[in-house]
């Protein structure tokens, strides 16, 4: 792909009631995050929605119609509960047909028993492209500016990796200062340090440690010059106010 | 509150760059997500945004118009990036007023020399009612359907006890069913049975374990009896579909 149809900015959309019930900890989300960030690609939101059809193509329309892709994890299936893609085909308006490759390779390793589960997990949307990976024989679908998803972890990483050269620019970085003021002391300095540095990202994020306090300032940025300028200007600012409290 | 005026569906609204960014993995909804499930209120989204005020206000008022109650994670902090505050005032197009009872707690404890940071910790939006934890001076805020609670995970969880009995009526109950069979095999059979308990939500969920097939089946419902009927009706299925491979 050119540089210049690299998907810049992308959402996440988990179809999962098992993270909805609180039974499993959300993680390709998680993973997909890292992923992008090392990218260069602006994740810029994470919905988590059940397998309802109406649901699932009501997000992703609103998704694929605000950033320049969606990944989507989970309901790719055989079961009952597996309704992403009939959910993909209808928001596309397109039916859904057997990958025929899918359906040869299937032949070749169980032989004429293909059961109706399998045939159900060898479906993709009519003009989607297979995402082949080497953890299953199952295709994952690109349709648009949507790619669909297994949710077992270690599928959806391995079909991530196959088109992660579809995302990003200039990669992130990050750096993190570790801190020991309460947040309140350095807020104000903080926040006209993130005025002067509008392309670096600073967040501040306390942790409970006993009486103490404590956290961490996170500085994220495209431009590593201007990363460390940041950095730098944030610990001498930290240095002040430590003197200062103990003046 | 009266058991009719408890809040049977909710979504969880996470305002945080640092889960969008993958530095953390999200937490909180995922403890919200157990407590809401045992209560028996559905949770029916949850959404991750960045701390940008029209995104928080956008999401709030699709989610707080959608569900009878919504939960939000992070941002009341004292820094430039904690914006949450903001947004839900604007969103409810009322002022941010300092929260006197919480003014007072400052002076007593730090006397004097409350910073702005503090201050600016202590602001709820008119008409809000304070949430007050014991792992915090600084107050959540519950306005309308809306309850406003901090991301760090310890102060969030406490500020969630402390109204989780606005949620619910009969709580969910979950079984899980380990399996060593391939879905394909079962697909069908469980897809009948969840046709015949459509008040019992079964799921299906493999995961990778080398080249032999596991999963779990999972069924969850607020009526014990019929969630009992349906896992008898799942492990005789599944016994049938093991002798069955064994002929």
């Amino acid at each position: 792909m050119l540089t210049s149809d690299l998907h810049q900015t992308a959402a996440i959309l988990v179809i999962g009631n098992e993270v909805l019930s609180g039974r499993t900890r959300e993680a390709n989300a998680y993973f997909a995050a890292q992923k992008l960030f090392e990218k260069g690609c602006k994740l810029s939101e994470i919905a988590i929605v059940p397998d309802i059809k109406g649901d699932i193509i009501d997000t992703l329309h609103r998704l694929r119609h605000s950033y320049d892709a969606v990944i989507t994890s989970g309901g790719i299936g055989p079961t009952h509960d597996d309704i992403t893609m009939d959910a993909i085909a209808e928001s596309f308006d397109v039916q859904l047909l057997e990958h025929q490759d899918t359906i040869i390779k299937l032949h070749e390793y169980y032989g004429d028993a293909i059961n109706s589960g399998r045939r159900r997990m060898a479906r993709l949307p009519e003009t989607a492209k297979p995402i082949i990976c080497e953890k299953s024989f199952m295709p994952g679908a690109h349709i648009g500016n949507v790619y669909v998803l297994a949710g077992v972890p270690e599928i959806f990483a391995s079909q991530l990796e196959t088109f992660l050269n579809h995302f990003g620019g200039r990669p992130y970085i990050r750096h993190e200062i570790e801190v020991s003021l309460p947040e309140s002391l350095f807020a104000e300095a903080l926040e006209s340090i993130q005025a002067h540095f509008p392309d670096v990202e600073i967040g501040s994020y306390p942790r409970l440690c006993g009486k103490k306090a404590c956290g961490k300032i996170c500085l994220s940025a495209q431009d590593e010059s201007l990363l460390y300028q940041a950095k730098e200007r944030v610990n001498i600012m930290l240095n002040d106010i430590h003197s200062a409290s103990q003046d």
